[in-house]
């Protein structure tokens, strides 16, 4: 169901021939209103590709009518020239669907430092806007996709919202009642893989609601969702220059929803994407949950959280099998968190393999056969905590990133 | 020539038993003054080993009179026990020698979360200590090899500064006059990888020498020397838990020198050993120089040097011989440092790829064929400038590294 799980929308995913190997590279997603709010969060890289600069810009505005996506060259690191592309895509698209160009936000992946062939963007943006359509959320979600070897989609409905969660399932319905059940609905898609820090490729994400709010409760929600789903998963430790989260508000349904329960249905449709985003992080052989509690604080907690799911070494050991608490203890020890070395305790899938900074119980009871692999560090200094997704270190990542051209 | 170049000192390096293969595992360097003066570096890991938690202790005296390390065991994380274990180590060498135990240092490395194995350690200590010659210091250098493939070791002598400078060469004799020409020598032996934060395995080093200059001298020579050596290499950004790097003055030449000479001159070994480190990194097959120019501050240069080095996806593009420029960029924006993205220039092996903030001249001009690779990371934000030394990441780091247990 995707962006088009809500009613108010209509998208579509074309090949427009950006990619040589003819594979859908160009989504369109129209909001039909009666609302046009919207909210983004964008990457934090200093360096930002055109697209990011144009739609922070069109997002200071709130309201948002149109996002064209394309996937086959992230036009970062393209000067003004660049630039001028992104605006001629979104001049193009107001043109086509008769909206203005301060409300189509432009959002690109692929390599950097190339300009777009706007010789065969531009008439993709016409052959989009005819297939535009309220099933089309399929369609756009896999024309986003650059390396993800599946496309990736969830929707929350406020009718079922209890049974909401991240789940490690692709493409995962939470909710099971229709769209026209009278409730209101959050859906979404989303390409790359990790955080707004992400290693593997950019991170693009749309999501869509019917439910009737404006852009501040829509920037509320968002950037309490993303700050503990996408900002907690961290693949690499490497950031994008291209990274967009977007919501967007149609009202259609006419339900103006309580505030928690809508940012909690924002929050689940995040976590389930960031879960899949890690489940699909190029070369990884395994999906390592870290846990940290007992943190002075929630900072202490992500601070060491992002060190241990930084650590090669201890990211290769996984990779191995190998339950090698000494690389978690490494990797605490280099931050600023509040601890003593003498207090620490690690479980690896359950097994407290280190107790008081010490050796604790046997590793050889560690069973590291499956793909997800849970650590918990225990800081012994707090009530705090803090969960961040990672994934192994391995020789496909580094065949696949080597031959990756600029 | 290694710890024994300078005149005062013996050293031996001998199989103690503590590796499981027979080989070389238990040094011992001996300063027979007349001076004892002495000096510490150690990791900034907040988790420290045994071995530095003493040794940290003793250098605090300022007085060293020998120093026992061992390979086959880091005796990290291993507790009280295992901080028994080092004074009983330390206990063992000052009885052997008639020396105060408050003047031996202990450095050990090699796996964490393991206690060392005692019955053999000690009675190591007696045959190290029978085989004291003013030769032995080629045995020590080899003696505390771990995943080292080659010894490393360097010396420059007052005789020849002028010529003494970093050089590639494995145990390169920087200087050339005879250890008996009248003047004084720095000498020195390593082994591990990268800075004070190594990755692939403890950095342990000992410098002697034979100039007559008191601990305060030492201690400010040495921190100078390894704040642009050692605190510059960085393999794969990981801290160990065991890292020493000691300076050992005898003063048996009897010349005091200029404290600028012999500033250089231990920064002149400590260069060389680093970049000898960096030659021998695991699994790597690039050495890769990064040096920042136009910073505004030299701590701005080493930020985003190091963010440069840190960076999984270039460390695997440099692999491939691809001069991926975007991915320099994007560590870049990740920093703090001043700079505009539109004033960006960078440099791979002398091409430069990247021109204010995007495309430069023809990445197909740059040969990548050789085992050193030059970036030069241009911020246009200033005069300063910093030099950082890193590796590749590569099938292989993951390899030794999953391979390699707790």
């Amino acid at each position: 169901m995707s962006v088009t799980a809500a009613q108010g929308f209509t998208a579509a995913g074309i090949a427009a021939g950006i990619k040589e190997n003819g594979n859908p590279d160009l989504a369109l997603v129209v909001n039909h209103g009666p609302r046009l709010a919207a909210a983004g969060v964008f990457t934090s890289n200093r360096v930002k590709a055109a697209p990011v600069l144009w739609s922070e810009q069109v997002l200071a505005g709130g309201a948002v009518s149109a996002v064209v996506l394309n996937s086959g060259g992230a036009n970062a690191c393209t000067g003004p020239l660049g630039f001028q592309d992104t605006h001629a895509t979104a001049e193009k698209v107001a043109a086509v669907l008769g909206h203005s160009a301060g409300e189509v936000a432009v959002a690109s992946t692929g390599l950097i430092g190339l300009r777009l062939p706007m010789d065969k963007l531009l008439p993709g943006v016409e052959t989009a806007a005819a297939a535009l359509s309220p099933d089309g959320g399929e369609k756009a979600a896999i024309a986003i996709k650059t390396t993800d070897s599946v496309h990736k989609t969830a929707v929350v409905r406020s009718t079922d919202q209890a049974q909401s969660g991240p789940g490690p399932a692709t493409g995962s319905e939470l909710g099971t009642g229709p769209a026209t059940a009278g409730g209101w609905a959050v859906g979404g898609m989303a390409k790359g893989a990790g955080m707004l820090a992400p290693g593997l490729a950019t991170m693009l994400v749309v999501l869509t609601t019917d439910a009737d709010l404006d852009a501040a409760a829509l920037d509320k929600a968002l950037r309490e969702a993303t700050r503990t789903t996408f900002d907690r998963v961290d693949s690499d430790g490497c950031m994008s220059t291209n990274d967009t989260v977007l919501l967007l508000a149609s009202g259609a349904s006419g339900i103006a929803p309580d505030f928690e329960a809508f940012a909690e249905a924002v929050r689940a449709v995040c976590a389930d994407l960031a879960r899949q985003l890690i489940g699909d992080a190029e070369g990884a052989s395994k999906d390592i949950r870290i846990e940290v509690v007992g943190a002075a604080s929630e900072d202490d907690a992500v601070e060491v959280g992002r060190s241990i799911a930084r650590n090669n070494l201890l990211k290769c050991a996984l990779h191995g099998e190998d339950p090698n608490w000494g690389r978690v203890l490494s990797a605490i020890g280099t931050t600023s968190a509040t601890f003593e070395p003498d207090r620490l305790n690690v479980a690896i899938n359950g097994v407290w393999v280190c107790k008081a900074g010490s050796v604790g119980e046997d590793r050889e009871l560690v069973d590291m056969r499956y793909r997800e692999v849970a650590i918990t560090a225990d800081l012994a200094a707090g009530q705090e905590s803090a969960v961040i997704w990672s994934n192994d270190l391995t020789a496909d990542y580094v065949h696949e990133n080597s031959a990756y051209s600029s």
